[in-house]
């Protein structure tokens, strides 16, 4: 008898129970205002990773033997963005509840938000670590208060002020460099200067890691809604990543804003998965 | 001293006091449920204009010769549907009141109902012809009501029983087919047979002209968020939209669903471009 | 607990034992001599089934109420010509043995000698209905017998004379239409004239479907790797698949040559998704 | 030893002396108004004709059997219309004087100009035979009258009134197709309607066939400068061209206009090498 | 009563009499020798403005606080150099005389030469500052001496030895390096090393920059028509504009070599806009 | 009388006798597992050429003085691996046997063996210099021995341990780097560290380069089958060639994996001629 057509994240078979670290994709990008196409980010993730190996000579280590159930992509109500997150929500809670280890794959930015919704239910005290080319803290955006350009202002108001590290911004609204700068959150510019440093500040606390990956150089990552030159390269994306796992406690993390469709390539796509089993097995080495 | 740079569609560069017909951009594209994309649709057109030229050998006339303004895109709230339709109709009125003749461009076809809210509080009895490859009867669309799929049975909503005319349906929810035959929309599937016919019978009613570009063959016109097989001709869709421009008593149109992105070639945008032309010329013919 | 991510083509999710239909996909084509890339075929008319709808207006009939599994990919060797084509038959032959229906989805056009080897061992007198823009009748190709160019010679090997239809032929060596033309094929060039004298001429035979999809006009079908100007519409070959399926007794069909990399604007795709869709719907009409 | 690497379009290997038909490529768009890049048709329709089969079922004849000599392309003058010209025009010379027919590959329409001033030397009472979707006929072109947009206008007066013959004009300015109508040229708008009856006018005549390919529907021809919507099928292009090929004296031709990179899918190079190829197995009939 | 469709560079929609920099487009690319298509730029880097913020925060100050008039891309006569140079000079010359400063939009770098032409009449002295991966200076190309391969020569038999400072330069004919090595130009290879001791040198002078964008290493910026690999980065890049922009007088400048077509991600006109931002408001810091 | 049209990398026309360089291409990529296309480089790479100068500002030497003879492409029988080495084995051996240097351009990796069979059987004690993303040393790949993943391997079973130098590798299955470390093959993970020392510890020795374009990182070389994040910079693959050229003695080299269809810049390919005339240049100096 034949068996059904299952496909995950290469490597990532393992059956739910035994899985430590459960993936998930979030096709949403309504609030995009540029340019959408991120909704399609977790399929091309998934359907290309068979291009890259599983073994991670960064790590020494084998994506084969980590313990990972991918869920596929949530059904995402198109056009309305609290029933999305509300979904997104759904999702991270039952696999917190379970005892595991979600991360999600964007969609737009704006999911983050569904997801720590849910971790800090659990984990009081959560500090985010945010790398991304934009700020994202603005107050609303063109009237919408639920909008990618303001999800990390919206985390803010869940977390408070201290809790929020970001990492590589280059581009904002005057206001938001403003407001980050009155200590509302620790903003970098530019690259991941101080990031040790931050890490070291919040030794214990739980951690959430979300990576928008416009952080990267678009020479490197063409591929999402709003390229911003000026980016990191993928050797200083992939470190800061390995810091943050091996040196915190992670409790949730996700990748955000591939657009497959702007890179005809498929170099957009092919850097998500690496950078994602890069992730996986160094999340999975502290679990 | 220099002047600004005023982009229109081309040769429509009238005064607004003089213009009879008014053409403004929708750009939203928030509810598309397969491939987002469309709200570049206006920019698109009013920029790949000048690859056409003014004079119509189909009509033999100019759109030299049309008093047209260009009223560019409106600033619409991504991410929120009633939002964006209020914009949209708040345009609308403001172009009715003064006494012109709204030409829409999409935009998804959501759009549409924001124009009509308004046409047919000025104009009871209005009669809308839908050209379309689907049919966007649903009653709501994973859980919403204002999305594209369902934009016509919200018209149906304000218009009631007969008063919509469809042609060119080749895909939809086996529901919206029975829903249709019960009388509450006339469906023509696949072709345009039976339009002159429609047109005789609702002669001296006011009629909105509704035209989503999916209804060409993704042959002719590849670039467009859900292409389906099996579509008219170019040649038919134009036949299609002189007999309507000139059999019947427009009092307002819209075309929708280009998303240049999925056509490289840029001949999808040639083909609205060419399209409008005819159009606007039509219309212009029985103002 | 969540479920494991399966992926199907739209609505074929029925259980393997209940299933009258088997969907696979043979992604090989390791003897493409022109442009590669048909591998790809499968996984994108499954990822991109969901741009359409599960109802035929051109049946009146639903895929949701076939009964179909899909049992994905074949893993195949990737340039052994005899490894892949044991792969391809061993598939069937199961499929074959569970008396369940066998749709292959290419991969280039050698993949259909694999199944036609099996399938011809449980259905004496088996006749081959062939839709292609080349005649694919080469002894060999640069000397390799196992190539796309010569799928249907070897399929004659198998079945011997006056078992094989061609429709739609328009590009091939000299030599490949004179043998035709000496009574081993019927072949029909350019279109379809002719085909429901073939099928009531074969009724009541065991008959195996192949559609190269090249057969369409590029226009059409720009996705693929060998583009041949001057095919047929969509319209003629949905009507072709159709009268195949319902009036002969199908054992077995396959669609090949779909090479989505060629087709950006994923229209190809989406073409391929419809035959398929209506291809399924009418041979489970008649099971 | 090992030979040089010659390029030639497929199977056009003859030696020089041998050769009854020669060849050659005008890589020039300067004047282009629109999109240019139509200077690397040349190369792509030669690099690409290896997907095409020798073999024609339209004609049952092989291009292997006709002499023909591929010079490559002229080294022209990007930026000098005048100086390209020349170029243009000493390759013809030099094929005429060796008694040899010219068949050139623009290049942007303009340099059918440079052919026809030295086959007129020699062919007095010349006719052209002109396949477009543009009419081509302005006095200037934004001040410049050597411009693609004016080559006919230029032609007709080398030839004068009643010597061309005009087919699938759809786009112009007002005061070309006035200009036409005035009987300085024959046109005919859409289609290739009344082909057969100009043939006959002109027997006995030496004619010159100018293709510009945008007279194709950019359906079937997407890659070109300026697509214009509405034009006509392969199937009646390539009619049009056999029936003038044998119908007539043909002592020149010319097919213009592809702009490889408007097309990623290669389809429309892919046409242009079978209606080449389609139209030098024809032209060779006739010597 | 609504307003005309006005479209700027953003934040760039300043009245003409209280602007001190005047943008303007030319859409000229006829000499362009490899791959045309930079006549695009204007519009694309105008129409994609909007991806980008106004605020940068590099110099922490906004474009919203600069007072720019964009006058949008001038009519040139495609397909003769001359004429669409005395186009740009007018333009430039119109602007000067107003008192403001020009930052011309190209095109192909030729166009360089129209400005340079006009400003150098009211600023003798004037120094040119060369940013470019090739050298542009040859005598004449392929027998033309208004070349973009030439410009950088035109303008130095305008402005003598010793006033032209070229950086980044990676590619040319051996003669061009030979040349500049005699003492006519200052050039740099393949960095910026030596430019602040070069603006030094020139205090006081008037300045012209001149930015071909293909400096930029092709991974930054792969849509430009002649892309050369070893390039600088958009960071090092940055940095020498703005070096020369708070480093000297400048009186005029130009961007040129986007051509967007090559670019299908959209990156390089991004980098375009923000280069251009940093650049408007680098220049109106001075004023 | 006219000229064949002689096809050749730039500047690359010298007599075969005269020459010291011999160029071919190797059109192979039937055992590709992920993404096809390579067989079209050496055709692209010949092409595109002509965009580059023949200037060498690396090495201030000209391609014009170097005497290479350009054999054009192989006709290789694609689908069958051992035919295809074959082809190319025959082809280094004659240009071996008549004194010259072979420079290969790929195709895929596998090529490489059919050209090392021939260089060992000369040039006993024979090293290879390896520039590559991956390490190629599997034993076998889907049951293949003869595929682009196990080459490396291949050719390690003609020369034995302490022949074989890596660079650049960053991917692999665990068991490749396992079998590395063991001694087989001398490897340097992800750049071009101990190159120096390498070569000076094999002074003397004969040498045969090949370089996997794939080595460099995807930013700078997105047109390649398999991209793999983290690679080196286009000045550190330069360089690391022009060591190589110059400090060892060159019998025999290769550049494969250039896939033109996935960089529809056309950035990969220039980068690919770019390196290919550094290459000769440098060679050329040693000869």
């Amino acid at each position: 008898m034949l068996e059904k057509n299952v496909e995950t994240f290469i490597a990532c078979g393992s059956e739910y129970e035994e899985a430590k670290i459960v993936l998930f994709g979030a096709p949403f990008d309504s609030t995009t205002s540029y340019r959408p196409g991120a909704r399609f980010a977790g399929r091309a993730i998934r359907g290309e990773s068979y291009g890259i190996e599983t073994y991670s000579p960064y790590q020494d280590a084998d994506l084969e033997d980590c313990r990972v159930f991918d869920s596929g992509e949530l059904e995402l109500c198109i056009g309305s963005s609290e029933a999305a997150l509300l979904g997104i929500s759904e999702r991270t809670a039952a696999i917190l509840d379970d005892g595991k280890l979600p991360i999600m794959l964007g969609g737009e930015h704006l999911v983050t938000l569904g997801a720590v919704r849910e971790v800090i239910k659990r984990h009081p005290g959560l500090k985010i670590i945010h790398f991304d080319a934009h700020a994202d803290l603005r107050e609303d955006y063109l009237g919408a208060r639920l909008s990618h350009a303001c999800v990390i202002r919206r985390c803010h108001e869940l977390l408070g002020d201290g809790s929020i590290f970001q990492f590589g911004i280059r581009s904002g609204d005057k206001s938001e460099f403003l407001w980050a700068k009155k200590g509302h959150t620790e903003m970098r510019r530019f690259d991941f200067e101080g990031l040790c440093g931050a890490l070291e500040s919040i030794k214990g606390s739980p951690v959430y890691l979300t990576v928008d990956l416009d952080v990267l150089d678009p020479s490197v990552f063409p591929g999402t809604g709003t390229p911003e030159a000026g980016g990191v390269s993928f050797t200083e994306l992939l470190n800061a990543i390995l810091l943050v796992a091996r040196g915190s406690r992670l409790v949730g993390c996700d990748i955000c804003e591939l657009s497959p469709i702007y890179d005809q390539s498929g170099v957009s796509t092919a850097v998500a998965c690496k950078l994602l089993r890069e992730l996986i097995i160094a999340v999975s080495a502290g679990l």
